[in-house]
C-alpha cells in the first residue's frame, strides 16, 4: 500500500498532491530493561509531540558537542538548588561550554555548596490556608524554593566567604566587570572547597575559573550575591560595571566558527544568550531550548526559537528545537544521550 | 558539620528544632555516556523538582510491576497517534496491565495502524493568519493532531474493517457492553494484522484481546469509532450499554490484593480509573500520574492524586506521585527504568 | 509617518513589500473606574497577546447570541462546583444555548445544589508531605475539588433524590438515552427546588428541561451520577443506551442555519461538540474556546480550533479564537461583555 | 439547614468537627449586560478557583491604592509591546506606583512609541516547518514578539534618540546608576513626544520622570537599550554602575509605612521587587501577583508568594494572592475594578 494511501479507494481518480506533510511515518517507541539513554532518545524519534522534539534536541546538541562549535549556555531559574550543578560543572570541565550566562541565584547556591552548605528535599506547602507552613519555616530560619529547603545559616557562611576571600581582592581593582566577580568567586570556591575537603564538588564557578570559561550574570544585583556586593560597596570603594562584559562576549561571537546556544529555562539568561548575536556578524547555527513556560502567553521565557530567527539571532538555516517539559528531567537526559552519541 | 547547620555559628546557643524539612540533602545528578535509563532515574533521585518526582514515579511503578498488584491503567489523549502504542501493547502482553481505560480516539488510531494505515510527522501550523494551512490540509484530505498527520482514506479503511469484521458479529448479540466492543475489535485487529502481514504490530486492542485484559472506554461515542458504531446502529439492531462495564471493573477491584493506578494524561480515563474505588471496598495502594496539565486551573486533568485521597480513591497510606511533564517523554522513560529495576 | 515606516531613513531606497503583517497598530488599553465589562473588552482590542484574543472572543460570541445561530456549548471540568452554574443556567433560559454537552460531574454538582446542598471555599493543600490534609478530610467526610469542598452527606441526599424521583420513572421506560436521563433529572431538580424552597436556583439541568434544550453527557458513567445509575441498574431493569443521543444532536446540526460552538474547557465535551460536524453537512461558522490547557502537549484539551478545521469540524471561513486563561475568569467576562454588546 | 449539613440525615448522631473548611459556601457568578468591571470582580467572589483569586486580588489591590501604602511594581516580559503601556503610565501619574522595576525590553518599546514608532498586530507563525515565516520577516526587516510585530527601522529611530538626547548628557556625569539612565530617558521621551506631537502618549518612563517615581532595571544590559548603551560606551567615557540603585530602593523600603507589591509577570522584576525586603526592616504587607507561569516547575516566575514568606520578603500576616492567567487580561481587569472600588 502506498504511504499516502493513493489508490486505496480503487477508483483510480487522481488525488491532489499533498504538500503539507512528508512521507515520514510515525513509528512507536519501545521501552525495555537495560536501554541506554542514547537508545531511549532514538526511540523518542519514533514518536510524536514532545518525544520527537526531545529526539531532535539530542541530535542538535550532539552536533554542538563537536570541537568547532562555540557553545553559549543559558542557565536560568533554580537549576543549581534543584540538582543540576554537577552536570553543568562537568560540561564546563569537558570543554562543552564556551560561555555561561546564568543568574545570581544559581551562583549563590553553587557557592554555598562549594564551601560546605547543603540544600534539602522538603515538601511543597499549599498556596492558601496553610501558609502557616511558610511562617513556621521563617521562624525556624529555613528558606524554601518550591520543594528545596535551605537553612539560613548557610547564608551567613556565604557572607563570610565573600567578605573574606572574594570582595577584598576585587576592591583593590576598584570597579570591575561582573564576569570578573564570577571569576574571582570561582577561584575562591575552588580554593576553599579544596582546603576544607568539602564532600560536594567545587561546582560551576570553580570549574569555569579553572577552565577559563567566562560566566556572565547580567542581573547579578538581583540575588543574594548581588545584595552582598552592594552591602560591601557601602563601606569599600568597590563596584560593578554593568556594561563591561559585553566586550568579551561579543568578541567570542566574532571569533567563532560555528555557534550553538543551549538554553535551559527562560528569563534573562535566555534573552542574553540570544541577543548577543544582534551585535555579532553571524547568528546561532544550532540552538536547543529546554523550558516549561508556555509560548502562548507571549512572555519571553516561553517564546519559540523561531521567533528569535525573525530578530536575526538565529541563522536562517539554523537547526533549532524547543522541548516543553521540566528541565530537571530533560537536561540530564539530553546530556547523557548526546554524550553517548558522540562517544560512539 | 551537622546537616542542619547547628553549631555553624560556633555560639552554642540552642536552635529551635526544625520539623518542616527532613535531613535529606539534595545531591546533584550526573549524566554520562552509556548511562542506562534505570541509572538515569537513580540520578534524578539526587535532584529536586520534577526530577525527584520522576525518580519517585519509577520507584512506585517498579513496585506496581510486581505480580500481586492489580494495575489499572488510564491512557488519555492522543497517546497512540503520538507513538506510545508499542509500549502500551508490550506492557499488556507482559502482564503488567490488568485493565485499561482509554479513549475512542486511541482505539481508532490503534486499529488504523493494526490494519495497515499510518500516521505521519508533520509541522505545527500557527493559530491565526496561517489557518490557510489547515484549510489546505482539509482540501488535501489530511487530518491533523498537533504535529501528527493522518490521511483521511485511512478512515475509509477503518470503516470497512468495522462494518465487515467487527459490527456484524456484535449485532447478533444485540446490545453489548462497550468492553465487548473493544474485545471484538482487538480480535479483528489481530486477525487482519496477521492475514495481511502488516509491518506494524497488531497493537493495543489486539494485545488486550489475546491477553484477556479488558479495555474500558466510557466515552466511546465521542470518537470516530463511536460515530461508526452509531451509523451502523441506524440500520442494524445493535447498540451499546453505557452501564454494563462497571460490573467487571468493580469485580476486579473487589478481587484485587494490592492495586495500582498508572494514569497517563487526564480526562475521562483518569477519572474513571480513580472513581472505580468509590464502589470498591479498598482504594489504590500505588498511583503514578504523568500529566502536563497544570493543577492550579482546578480542572480534573491536572488535579493532584492527593485530591483523590480526600475522596477515598487512594488509600490513606498509598504511595503516589504526579510528574508534570510531557507524557510522550516520561512514559517511555518510566517504563524502561522500572523494567530495568525489576529485572535486576 | 507611514505605518510601516518606509521613508523613515530618508534615503529613498526601496524596501521589499511586507506581507507578513498588516497595518494594524497596537494601541494601549485603559482601565478606569466605572468601566463596564463591554468597554473593558473594547480596551482589550487595543492590546496584544491574550487580551487581543479575549476581545476577538467577545466579538465572535456576540455574533453567536444572534437568533439565527444554533449554539452548541461544551462545559467541561469542574465548572459547576467552581461557580459557573448560574451563568450557564441563565444562558439556557435566555435562549442562547441550543444544546449543552457536559460531564456527569457537572450534573452531579448542579443537582446537589438544586436540592439544597452546598459547596464551600477551602484551602489548596500541598502535594507531598502534608497529604495529612486530605487524610483528615477523608476522616471528616469532606471531598475536595482543588479549593472547593463538599461534605459527603450531600452525596447521600443526591442518592435519595435519584432513587426516589428520577430512576423509577426511567426504569419504566427500560433502556433510555443519556439525554433522557438528563431531561428527567432536570424535571426532578426543578420540582424539588420549587417544593422545598431552596435558596439556590434550580440550575442548569432544570433550566434545560424547562427550555427544551437537550443536555448530552457522553461519559455519564464516569461520574457519581453514572455510578448511581449503575447501582440502580443492579436491581432494576434499567439501562442507558450509549449511542442513542447522536440522532438528535445530528438532527440539530442538519437543521441549523448558522452554527456556533462555545467550548469551555477541554475533554470529552470539547471533542463531542466538534465531532458532531463530522456527520453533518456543514461545519461550525463561529467558535470560541476558553481553556488553560497548553496546546504544545499535543493533548486534545489544549488543541487549537484551527486543528479542528483540518478535520472539517469548522468551516474554512469560520471565525474562531481560543483564549488561554482560567475559564472561571474568562467565562463571566465573555458573557457579560457579549450581552452588553448585543443589548446596545 | 445548617451549612455543613449536620442533621441532614436526621439521625442525630454526632459528626466529627470539621476543621478543614470554613462555612463559606460557594455561590454562583452572574454576568449581565451593563455590569461594571468592579461588579464583575464582586461576582468572581461568588465563584471558586481562579475567579476567587481574581476577586481577592482586586480586594488587596484596592487596599494598595490607599495613600499610605508604598507600592513597588514589577513589570516583566513583553507587557509594553502587548499593550499595557497606558495603564501603567496612568497608575504612575495618579500616584499609585512608588517605584517601578522593569526590563530593558519594556523601556525600549516604551521609548519607541514615545518618539513615534508603532507595534503591530500580526499572526503567530508555527514552530516547525513554517519557520519560512520568520525567515521572511527577517528579510523584510520585521521583528516579532509572539503576535506583535515591530519594523526594524524603529530601532534606528531609537538609536538616534539615545545618541542625540540621552547618552551625551549622561556621559558628562561619567558612571551613573541605571535609575539615572531611566530617569534621563523619561525626560527625553517626554520632551520629544511633546515637541513632535506624537499621537501616542509619552509613556511609562516619561510619566515616571514627571512624577519623581524611580524606575529600576537590574538587567538593563539584557536589552536593545543596554546594547545601545554599551555601543556608546565604546567611544565615550560613560558607564553604568550595577549596584548604585539599591541605595534608593532600600531607602524607600525603610521609610515606608505600609508596603505593597504588585508583580506583573515573573523574571527579574518579580524577584527584585521581593528581595528588596531582605535588606529592609519590614516586609510586604500586601502583595498581588499576576502570572501565567505554572508553580510546579520550581522556577522563580511561577513561584507562589507564600514561598516568599519563608524568606521574610512578605510579612507573616501579609495579605497576598497569585492569579494564574494571562496578565494582559487580568491587569486591565484588576486596575479598573480596584479603581472603581476606591472611587466609590
Amino acid at each position: 500500500m502506498s504511504d499516502d494511501g493513493t489508490g486505496e479507494d480503487g477508483a483510480g481518480h487522481e488525488q491532489p498532491p499533498r504538500e503539507a506533510f512528508g512521507h515520514d511515518p510515525i513509528g512507536h517507541a519501545e521501552a525495555q530493561a537495560g536501554t541506554t539513554v542514547g537508545e531511549l532518545a532514538t526511540e523518542y524519534g519514533e514518536a510524536g509531540v514532545g518525544a520527537a522534539d526531545m529526539h531532535e534536541a539530542v541530535d542538535i546538541y550532539a552536533d554542538m558537542l563537536e570541537e568547532d562549535v562555540t557553545v553559549v549556555m543559558g542557565l536560568a531559574g533554580a537549576m543549581v538548588p534543584s540538582g543540576m550543578r554537577r552536570i553543568v560543572a562537568n560540561l564546563i570541565r569537558d570543554g562543552h561550554v564556551d560561555a555561561l550566562v546564568t543568574t545570581g541565584a544559581n551562583l549563590t547556591h553553587d557557592t554555598i555548596e562549594a564551601i560546605g552548605g547543603k540544600h534539602h528535599h522538603g515538601p511543597v506547602p499549599d498556596e492558601k490556608r496553610e501558609r502557616d507552613h511558610d511562617e513556621q519555616l521563617r521562624e525556624e530560619g529555613v528558606d524554601r524554593i518550591y520543594n528545596v529547603y535551605l537553612p539560613q545559616e548557610h547564608f551567613t557562611l556565604f557572607e563570610s566567604h565573600l567578605r573574606e576571600t572574594v570582595f577584598p581582592a576585587l576592591a583593590e581593582e576598584g570597579t570591575v566587570s561582573i564576569q570578573r566577580l564570577t571569576e574571582k568567586l570561582g577561584e575562591a570556591n575552588a580554593a576553599v572547597n579544596d582546603e576544607e575537603g568539602v564532600d560536594e564538588g567545587s561546582g560551576i564557578a570553580a570549574a569555569a575559573f579553572e577552565s577559563d570559561v567566562p560566566i556572565y550574570c547580567p542581573a547579578v544585583q538581583d540575588s543574594v550575591l548581588g545584595l552582598q556586593a552592594w552591602m560591601y560597596n557601602q563601606t569599600a570603594d568597590f563596584s560593578l560595571d554593568a556594561l563591561a562584559d559585553m566586550d568579551t562576549l561579543t568578541d567570542q561571537a566574532f571569533d567563532a566558527d560555528r555557534t550553538g546556544a543551549l538554553v535551559v529555562g527562560g528569563g534573562v539568561p535566555k534573552n542574553y544568550v540570544l541577543q548577543t548575536m544582534l551585535v555579532a556578524p553571524g547568528a546561532y547555527d544550532l540552538a536547543v531550548q529546554l523550558t516549561m513556560d508556555p509560548p502562548q502567553t507571549g512572555g519571553l521565557s516561553g517564546a519559540t526559537l523561531d521567533e528569535a530567527r525573525s530578530w536575526g539571532k538565529l541563522e536562517t538555516a539554523a537547526r533549532n528545537v524547543s522541548v516543553y517539559a521540566d528541565a530537571t528531567i530533560t537536561l540530564p537526559l539530553l546530556v547523557a544521550a548526546a554524550r553517548e552519541r558522540v562517544e560512539e
